[in-house]
């Protein structure tokens, strides 16, 4: 999974049925900065069927990860090849070891 | 998903006959530059079967994402790794938090 | 699929059985400057049935797309990840929208 | 699969049920720097079952490795896309060929 | 496939037991530089049944293609999703284009 943050939606007319009857959210992908997450300029677009809005942190799964996502009966006509499968309240970065190299083990 | 910018196209006469019955389009993925997007120069090639053409914003499913727009009984015999999956009327990218970084929230 | 240009082949006696029976072709990645395609420094190897040769633009195509080139009677024993699915005869570039921001639309 | 340090730990109360039942760590990729394995800023999202903590190197496996790592009867119900499938105890990195070009061999 | 240069192994005492049974390389992409394949800093981890070491030039497959290296009787039991697939022996890179770019054909 990727960790993103929803930053817009796109919206269409023209797609596959089978990739309808969800919202299509804009992603932008998080990297480390120190303790910190920041946005990169990566975007990628992920269906959402768990309520994710514009401001969230989201995990952004892909393949069967994302179809287990609308497997649900109410969803299980959408074929999605990337989606939403979490919205994150919280996280944590190991301070100490954010900028130390990882020493040669052997 | 990916966004992308249909910017061409290619045409081959030696491929795969199941990868045929499709044209096969060149689209610039985008990248986030504060509220708008803006192309990178990575390029990938995607089938069409919904009429997308140079100009369009597009995403670009990949894997059974992208069989799934190529399983129609017309399009049945053609297996796409990579195909355009809508073409996008619209988009919001959120502007107050284009910058923002994402704060440490333990 | 990704779109590239054949830069050259790899030999190996140590393969495994079913990576045999086809041609182990080097592959440089192509990205977009201006109208123009040029190559990056990212390289892949994708195996070759259809006559790809050295200086060829193709598309290499992943996973299933990549089985399916391999599909034919003579080729089923090969499972191939990446394969080169289409010789490129020509392409075009749209000259006006190269360079050109994609503007918010919201 | 790719290589990464343990650097923390993400936490969600809404998220597909057949994604629960494991802990989301935050996985900074580790480059070759030389004869020594340095982060990078990205950073992916892995399910462990195997109890891997902050600071730990470890790898994680993709697709149909993921789902082995998850496999066993108490985690049946878990569809991972990324998981942590080992926890690394040593690595050595040959020093005399790091920064050595490959010749050409024709 | 990608290819790369093996620089060293990981091990690992906690690990799932269906990605036991053959050793984990570290494998450094190649990229290329002029008519040389030079070195990138990342780094991938593949498993190992043909005998490469550290020093060797190798392609890595991914998924099914992994999962076809280890699918003789021995190995039936591990479940790769990256592998090396080949050891190479030597490769040829095109000197006249490797610098050249692809002119636009239409």
């Amino acid at each position: 999974m990727i960790l993103g943050r929803v930053i817009g939606e796109v919206w269409a007319t023209q797609k596959h049925e089978r990739l309808e009857g969800a919202k299509a959210m804009l992603v932008a992908r998080l990297r480390r900065d120190g303790i910190r997450l920041v946005p990169t300029g990566e975007v990628v677009v992920a269906l959402d069927n768990i309520g994710a809005q514009t401001g969230h942190i989201v995990t952004v799964s892909w393949g069967s990860g994302a179809r287990a996502v609308f497997s649900s009966p109410d969803n299980r006509d959408v074929l999605a090849d990337a989606a939403i499968s979490r919205i994150v309240d919280g996280y944590s970065v190991d301070e100490a070891g954010a900028g130390i190299d990882v020493e040669h083990t052997e």
